[in-house]
């Protein structure tokens, strides 16, 4: 089958071996792929990780053990859990020390005609809901963990810095929930894709840097971000981290202690709670794909990510 | 006066002004003074503070407008606020933007025959508490700050880590709140000074690091202590703050972001529960009194507070 392969250099195999998958895992054949910037993260050495890319995906499901699933189309969380730890036992697979992670961590990625994952991953998806749309149930529900993991109060301010894919995403779902959102980005054009939606936006440089919002959402994946968001909370406020910065500097964690600062890590999210709003139109993510390629184009569609002016980009395969 | 002064260097004045109480300030002739790290990190450039250093002091009230504080044994909160701000308006002038901090920010210390300070921040010491009890409250309000920020369920473990005097009082405070409390260090004698009141100790060459603790405070004050701290901390636990590390090094929040974890920055809290642990005997600080020097002798009691077997020095006037 053909496949985005990283191993060393990024390269499209066209004879990759098929998956096989496993007891309670199901086959799907692809239809359409999300690059992440992690993706592309993983090709400059992110986890170490060899082996097919991608972790965003929507498919058919060719083989299943449960019959109903044959022929629906679907997304699927992306950690697979031991299902016997404290973490599976919880559903949070997502922090199973020994799971794998799709396309991250040792399990091969979506990025490919065929991917296997474990039945109870998957998600069905609506009739309602294309799938250019469902391929961004994986980011929303990153987006959307942030309310599993805190309370944000609706009269606080929330500002997400980045105006990014992630970033925008991550501002569209909060303010979808009904929480006071302003997104702070460098573009006006990706602003607007924010904007567009009700949401408040700001450009950085008309931005007034204060230690005035109780909750920050850092979604830039630079330290300058990072510092720029330390910069926005106030005191005993909160800094939610939603990027992995894997960079590293010189950082001083005094400010964090002397004005109380809660730092927040977040990743993965559940599905089904952003399938909820896709399925409701709470949020509308088609403005959001910049570029649609062709599977064989794929390594072009890699190239296009990187460039500041796309926001989303699509691989189909038909 | 006689005040211990850092100007460049660290140097005992014998006639360095008296302080001028302003308006709604007490006059406070200073009995006992507690050299905190902090006091060490200000000679070492921390806070770029210059003046009377000192933050941990009892003393008896000379002169105020409210007439039945004068002769009154009293500790005093070390943060003065504008009064004004929304911080004050809540109690927490610890964040007004505009606040001094005694001997820390805008304000001359306590390391001197007299200080002035808000009549508002003074606490009277009860009968049954000595003078070298209470001037552990400023630092024993600091470890209980941890539980004005945030809810610890008493099923949770909790792992101090760094048994110089701040980690032995934050372990002492949390285990006297019924918490199940372990104290990680690398000095047996002084973990001797936490097990001797309840708390579990561990040698930190015999503990096992592994993501096995929910909540973990870090208190060594080093980088190495928090990355262990870090190791220490379960996904989706929260690691704790406790010492300003003022020293910055390389550091990759990657890891803060996989493991969703919590970093909560944790600095002053209120006197008034500190005062009660201390009242209602919790707690037993005289152990943790390594030395006792004269004001005459403040120099080198600085040089013995940076000494491993020393934990809380105290300086005494008569």
């Amino acid at each position: 089958m053909k496949a985005v392969v990283y191993n060393d250099g990024l390269k499209l195999e066209n004879n990759y071996p098929m998956p096989t998958p496993k007891k309670g895992e199901a086959l799907i054949k692809v239809t359409t792929i999300g690059i992440c910037n992690t993706d592309y993260e993983i090709t400059k050495g992110y986890m170490g990780y060899k082996g097919i890319l991608g972790h965003e995906f929507t498919g058919i499901v060719e083989k299943a053990e449960n019959k109903d699933l044959i022929g629906k189309r679907v997304v699927g969380e992306i950690n697979c859990g031991c299902q016997e730890c404290e973490w599976c036992k919880q559903g949070l697979e997502r922090h199973c020390f020994n799971r794998s992670t799709l396309g991250i961590w040792q399990r091969e990625g979506c990025f490919a005609e065929y991917v296997a994952l474990p039945e109870k991953n998957l998600l069905v998806i609506p009739d309602n809901v294309t799938d250019n749309e469902a391929v961004f149930v994986e980011p929303l529900a990153a987006a959307l963990e942030i309310l599993e993991q805190i309370h944000i109060p609706p009269y606080k301010k929330v500002v997400v810095l980045g105006d990014g894919k992630l970033g925008i995403i991550t501002a569209l779902a909060l303010n979808a929930c009904n929480l006071d959102v302003t997104l702070v980005g460098k573009h006006e054009e990706k602003l607007a894709l924010a904007s567009s939606q009700g949401v408040k936006t700001e450009l950085l440089s008309n931005f007034k840097i204060e230690k005035a919002y109780d909750y920050v959402v850092e979604a830039t994946g630079s330290i300058t971000g990072f510092e720029t968001s330390l910069a926005l909370t106030k005191p005993r406020g909160t800094l939610i981290l939603k990027s992995t910065i894997a960079a590293s500097k010189e950082f001083n964690l005094a400010p964090i202690v002397i004005d109380e600062i809660t730092l927040l890590g977040s990743r993965c999210g559940q599905f089904a709670p952003a399938m909820r709003m896709l399925e409701n139109k709470r949020i509308d993510v088609n403005p959001l794909i910049s570029d649609i390629y062709p599977i064989d184009k794929s390594i072009e569609a890699f190239e296009r990510n990187k460039e500041k002016s796309s926001v989303k980009v699509l691989v189909k395969i038909d």
